[in-house]
């Protein structure tokens, strides 16, 4: 019987969580400089709490728990008999693992809104739960990296995203491009088309742009019932890259107008950046329920060429966070990193720092039993002094020590004999380099 | 429709995640000195890798998860007419939620045992599940902190994760009694006693030597079926505080004599230690698999008067980690902490450092709308220097902002309004104390 374990699912080793936890930790860092506040909600929320918000689809791909004890005893035994799935469910299952982070954000902040100071920062970095089909980069479980404002509808909030967004990437060593867009822009482009109804149809063809070019955009309009008057008149917008250009395009609505002028605010305030921030007339995201202005992170293929990775983290502001649970209006503004893309590209371009993979700095190797007792001794004392140091638990041969030593990515190794046990002097051996020193212990922690 | 989050789980506020990750963040601090590695697996296994190895009760307790899609089509038609909850589980689910961190760890160790150098030191922070019926102090979900080495029979580890218990609680400024023994010795104890084949039966009850006393556990054992020359035989074991009291009582067992020694070797080893670290003679350990030293860790209540909170962590020695799936021999030796209850414990002393709470540094508030510019710019540049700081993005009251930064908990207030602006000297109040203080961009981040 061979151990595995679940399709979609994945173990990590040493060096791989490592470089998790590094890109874990810039976020964080960040997000903790901005002010954003951790929070945590279960793994598991109520099926209630799930069911319903992401759509039919969604709702599929929800992994659901099963009642424990005798979860049949109280089911219909005729949709049983029938196996009729979809009756029998909520009959035997109650709870389910959380899809995002976003629904269990938002019935925390229903059930928890008299202990919390609104403007409401929260940043969340945790695992969620998806029954997709396993696919190269996508799995059944994978981390996502969300920060959040709620009860404010400041647009510098906007702005301060952006330069986060900006930061954690300059820190990561990655070049990228944030696009802008706000949907009240892509409505007033819907409304001047004379086809406010549609607003979904149209930005979902003009987000193909870069995928599709302008004549497949054309006749994705066409197929979608977008008249040639309405084609001729969203063509002008296609080429567009500036706030200033598109502007005089949409002076006769009014909820464009608004649209530029909030954009114009947000690039007004946000400063110098290190990354390229680009308005992008065609960035819709998929998400119906954004509002006002959407980002999007790819990264710069001018600085790094070749990669071909989509979007990498992303964002937008939303009119109402908490209704679905009858909460008060809430407005906020949010983002989200994409870590387990991230990691790809840092991997790709080797931008991962050397000691991102490991923390261990010495390790010690004794050559005989009766020097291990001072082996105990001396790796004590460099943990002592805030030294990360193992070990190795007996005296076995060089080689086999020399090769463990290898193996764990030891930067440096201590050899420990009868002579260094009696002189306190240690020979110190660099591995990437196989440089030797001699040195005491004051050395060692100097 | 009020939103709820299942039974025995929970929400966590900000400062209670930052106190969380204080006590995660000492306890990882000492895994890495020590040399031990960060894994991590799944969520979700296999219900093939968890069922049989928690014992029934611990089967009862797994979390299943039902199989996704049409669940009931594949099942059979009559066992769920009969509603048979036993013969249709199978059918329905395959995957469930981790128990514990230790079978994921064995189920690792074998997937994964040509990439790991041996001796593997690995650490894992992370929640288990158990459906539990849930009561205070005892969730549905919570975290268990493990550190094991496996791949070695040295008992040099034996004395580094005494140590490495020691300094963790004495970072945490909790003062503990580490106790240990070896199940050698209550293997010894047993044979002396003329009950080799009974050794739990004895365990168990003199384990409960300082909750029922002595007569209790005379009579524990009576009813045990423990003869009356084998009790007073165990009775002249349970005054003993010192190995070298109970090795004269233990010279005619060789597995009794030889648990002796290795105690003793651990003693010898661990050196100076700031916990009162004791052999107790009367200290068993539920788990069945334990063959060598086993720790229990306990608040020092001479120190910490009326502290009532049982082991807050332990473990011990194990003949064979990976057996259970197949693998080779594989000892280890592990511990783990309970986080939850050193939560309760940290707070009831009130041992939270006060910066664990909230590192927020700055809060900014402005004014007039006026300000708000130079509001941005300056948190900006605080951040930039690598402070926390944080802006209310609006110009509102200056009573209503107070009352936010009271609820942020920021340490710092910085004000500003048009005479901030033109001369660049901010107000700057401590806001604990009262104290204001006029500083520059310079001094702020100096």
């Amino acid at each position: 019987m061979k151990p595995s374990i679940p399709k979609g699912t994945r173990d990590f080793l040493p060096h791989e969580v490592r470089r998790r936890n590094y890109i874990f930790d810039v976020i964080r860092k960040h997000f903790h400089r901005y002010g954003y506040q951790p929070i945590e909600t279960p793994v598991m929320e109520n099926l209630s709490t799930l069911t319903g918000k992401y759509g039919e689809e969604g709702d599929r791909l929800l992994f659901k728990v099963l009642n424990n004890g005798d979860f049949l005893g109280k089911a219909d035994s005729q949709q049983l008999a029938a196996q009729d799935s979809d009756a029998v469910l909520p009959q035997i299952s109650k709870r389910g693992l959380r899809y995002d982070l976003t629904v269990p954000f938002a019935r925390y902040v229903v059930m928890h809104q008299n202990d919390l100071a609104f403007p409401f920062k929260r940043y969340a970095i945790a695992p969620v739960w998806r029954a997709d089909r396993p696919q190269k980069g996508r799995y059944n479980e994978f981390y996502q990296c969300d920060a959040d404002v709620v009860g404010s509808d400041s647009l510098l909030y906007e702005a301060e995203l952006t330069q986060l967004l900006d930061w954690v990437f300059a820190d990561l060593g990655l070049r990228v491009v944030i696009r802008l867009n706000n949907r009240k822009i892509l409505a007033g482009l819907a409304e001047i088309a004379g086809h406010q109804d549609r607003m979904m149809d149209i930005t979902i063809a003009i987000d193909k742009l870069d995928k599709i070019g302008e004549a497949g955009v054309e006749k994705e309009l066409r197929e979608r019932g977008v008249d040639a008057a309405a084609i001729d008149t969203i063509k002008q917008f296609l080429g567009v890259t500036s706030l200033g250009k598109v502007a005089p395009l949409l002076e006769k609505s009014a909820i464009g107008r608004e649209g530029i002028g909030e954009l114009q605010a947000v690039f007004d305030t946000i400063g110098a950046t290190t990354s390229r921030v680009e308005f992008d007339v065609t960035l819709a995201r998929g998400l119906n329920y954004y509002t006002g202005c959407i980002y999007e992170v790819a990264v710069d293929t001018d600085s790094h060429p070749g990669i071909q990775m989509g979007s990498i983290a992303g964002g937008g502001r939303y009119a109402d966070l908490t209704g679905i649970f009858g909460g008060r209006d809430l407005p906020g503004v949010g983002i989200s990193f994409g870590a387990e893309r991230i990691y790809d590209v840092l991997e790709e371009l080797q931008l991962f720092p050397a000691d991102a993979s490991e923390d261990l700095e010495y390790l010690l190797l004794c050559l005989d039993e009766a020097s291990l007792a001072h082996g105990f001794e001396l790796v004590g004392q460099l943990r002592r002094a805030g030294r990360n140091a193992d070990l190795y638990p007996a005296a076995a041969k060089l080689g086999k020590m020399m090769k463990y030593a290898d193996q764990r990515n030891a930067p440096k190794v201590i050899i420990i004999g009868s002579e260094e046990v009696k002189s306190g002097k240690y020979s110190v051996k660099t591995m990437a380099t196989g440089e030797q020193a001699t040195q005491s212990l004051s050395g060692l922690i100097g």
